[in-house]
């Protein structure tokens, strides 16, 4: 199908979204040209987006292009004093639908991995120094990912903190909800274990 | 983020494409806005794809909306009398990229699927006994998946074309090139064995 280069094309843009493959890529293409209507509403929705939305400078979350910073930064009903920090803009998303944080949030939009060449510069990194530095906040959670890269990017982002007056605190480490012992790994288990919640003493 | 109508609507359309779900179709829409100037290129891309493509009405696959059928119905220097029967436009690349192959195409668009409610009359099956009884074709090869769903399509199309004076046949069940006995399945062996190549009697 490489003959033709309006599709190619459209399968090279494709293909920089997360997750999408050559193969993938030439079937979303496909689906796209034969799907009715689906390159027109497609078009429209991305012309809409880049008339109305953009990235908050602040925290990294989507927000209206007359709304900067975000809603979620300007909010005056939330704690001003707690920050959170999370890798993507979608895990801030996550977080509030758990309805179990009422703070600010800050998106690194990344973690440290070498494997692919990504670097602590290549992390919204100083603007969460320069946010902290300007000491409205008295906690950071470093709401990271608890594979060895978020981890990585956890202790990275603690050493920094650790000269500033500020609290640094991580999110617990223990058993998913509504799971069995008989499906958590070694690794979950040992820190269940280790981090074991007492009723009694 | 379910504020944001602009960035719903793109989620949504994301979601169409196959093998995208909710949250694929987020980080999607995240990464288009970030990323600068993709949301640019993959409208152009989408523009010009709509001006200059379309589907052959012919075979299903890919074609300038200038050129209808396809340079592959209309290509003298391929056979006329074979037709290979695949499920999507994407398999007709595949098959041409193993160069293995030099006759025309037909495209279902999809296979039988109960489950998903695709049924024979979601199919392109209509065009398909059109062009045989067309008289222009000695064999037709069904190149359809080797699960439950392309069996059965494949069945029900032979069935139908067992009446017309046109040879059926359909690709080889075997081992795949490359692989190991050790990671083959046994459905897949058993059908090796039953197939095997004879060298010498």
């Amino acid at each position: 199908m490489s003959s033709y280069e309006a599709f190619d094309k459209l399968i090279e843009c494709l293909r920089e979204l997360p997750g999408v493959g050559q193969r993938s890529a030439e079937r979303m293409a496909l689906k796209i040209l034969r799907t009715g209507g689906l390159l027109q509403r497609m078009g429209a929705a991305l012309k809409n987006a880049e008339k109305t939305l953009t990235i908050c400078s602040n925290c990294g979350s989507v927000t209206y292009i007359d709304r900067q910073p975000c809603p979620l930064c300007v909010d005056t009903g939330r704690d001003p004093g707690i920050l959170c920090v999370v890798e993507q803009p979608d895990d801030i998303a996550m977080i509030e639908k758990s309805g179990s944080y009422n703070g600010r949030y800050h998106s690194l939009m990344g973690k440290i991995s070498p494997m692919r060449g990504d670097g602590p510069d290549s992390l919204r990194i100083n603007n969460l120094l320069n946010r902290v530095d300007s000491g409205k906040f008295t906690e950071v959670i470093l709401a990271l990912s608890t594979d060895v890269e978020g981890e990585t990017t956890a202790n990275y982002i603690a050493e920094l903190l650790s000269s500033r007056k500020v609290k640094v605190s991580r999110l617990a480490l223990g058993m998913p909800a509504g799971s069995g012992i008989s499906y958590a790994d070694p690794v979950t288990l040992s820190r269940a274990i280790k981090n074991r919640i007492r009723e009694k003493e």
